[in-house]
């Protein structure tokens, strides 16, 4: 569990995480080379500071230097930091499903909705490194389904782990692919919703970006992919461009729930070896 | 108007076109170094073929090399073919509203809804260069708002000009306009929704490009500013991410009406000289 009471602590708990398992692989802090960080955006990857999250308490309308704060508090290894979802996708370009692939679209469906746009080998990051949050594209025009984010329609208010959960009353959304599949109507109309948003979210990302994959991973895809990766496949050969649509696969992430870690990982080692440009 | 009976027509009246604006201009053919050429896409800007069209009758699914059709109708310069809304783009960033910024978004909103993105200083192709049809983002989930695409919510569905005519029954939207300023109550509803759609694409181009400015061009744009970019700017402050959201600017076209044309001229001096990298 991260943290609730500042990013104090929250540096303090990555340090004791870190030195753990440095411990269990028997490694000393002085032969780690570079230690990689994911965060929740908004954050500049460049200079390592998170400028604010919903997320986290304390985070809030706050500047934190967390990558220089962390290497601080670890007393060793350069911190490079980017957003968990960014990291994933160096993770899948590196060494996952889209490996060697230019154009690609990493898209985590799991407690929240959130993503990173690959176009032309180089990722995307926009003018003040925001960029890919594809979750929040408004895909509905329901402005009784209000979003985390402060707005409504948005694909993760329909799709994501938390949203369904909390729409229908109970604690995991397990409960409520479950409830629909036992033929619950309530929990019909939901997983229903979730999927039209997520097939809107499919052509809208096959129009838009054009890319050659689109790897999806998160914890509601790795459970529920009929749910999840074939409704976006349907959409997008009903109802996408033809050109862009015979381009596109859709397959789930290879690294599976490790992927921002194992990204984050690769992100350090290229970029302390001054590599990676194509991410950076 | 466009010839409807096939390619060789088509370049038949490009090549007339070109002729006349030179006769016009008092140039003669020997004297012009590049042509360019816009065209709807899908087409491959590399090699000058349009790969297929949905708009104009004889192209479709049929892939035609007509940059090399015209250039050796003309029997002059060379042709250089890309989408109009890339063209559009390539004028905007070149010596337009977007001029030296390096994250913009290029968006029409005149018979159909097109766009095109550059990030980081470059042009998003794609896998097989059809990025960039922000049009085709589907905002919507009402099956019945049909598109030309084949789909269904897109947003030039609910807020091109065609579509707002075709819905309301009448043969130009400005019809439409005036009514519902007139208090009509079905054009209100069909101006609100076309507003709408707008303000969800406006929210999701900023969350997920993060672009410091978009530069929105078209005849509806530009007639029905109040309609067009001030919903965009509001549904951006009041909906979108914060960092993104004061990042970006909404703007109209500076080079307006010519803005395909102008942008196609300066892409062919450009790619004649072997610059013009940037949108390549």
């Amino acid at each position: 569990m991260t943290p609730q009471n500042g990013p104090d602590s929250v540096v303090a708990a990555l340090a004791a995480s870190a030195r753990s398992a440095l411990d269990a692989a028997r490694v000393a802090m002085r032969d780690v080379a570079a230690a990689g960080l994911s965060a929740p955006g908004p954050l500049d990857h460049e200079t390592g500071v998170v400028l604010t999250t919903q997320n986290i308490e304390g985070f809030v309308d706050a500047d934190f230097p967390i990558a220089a704060r962390l290497a601080g508090e670890l007393d060793g290894p350069p911190v490079f930091l980017d957003r968990d979802t960014v990291m994933a996708a160096i993770g899948e370009g590196t060494i996952g499903a889209a490996q060697g692939i230019r154009d690609f679209v990493y898209l985590t469906v799991s407690t929240g909705v959130g993503g990173a746009i690959v176009s032309g080998g180089r990722m995307i990051r926009g003018a003040t490194n925001t960029a890919g949050e594809l979750g929040h594209f408004p895909v509905g025009f329901d402005t009784n389904v209000r979003c985390r984010c402060r707005s409504y329609g948005c694909v993760e208010a329909y799709a994501s782990g938390r949203n369904l959960a909390e729409a229908f009353g109970v604690a995991d959304a397990s409960i409520v692919y479950a409830k629909a599949a036992a033929g619950d109507a309530r929990a019909i109309v939901l997983i229903g919703r979730a999927e039209a948003a997520l097939a809107s979210l499919a052509v809208g990302i096959v129009n838009a970006l054009n890319p050659e994959r689109i790897v999806v991973g998160g914890s509601i895809a790795e459970h529920e992919p009929a749910h999840v990766l074939a409704p976006m496949r349907q959409a997008i050969a009903e109802r996408a461009f033809k050109v862009p649509a015979a381009a596109v696969s859709v397959v789930p992430s290879a690294l599976r729930g490790d992927v921002s870690i194992i990204g984050s990982a690769l992100a350090a080692r290229d970029r302390a070896n001054g590599e990676g440009r194509w991410f950076l």
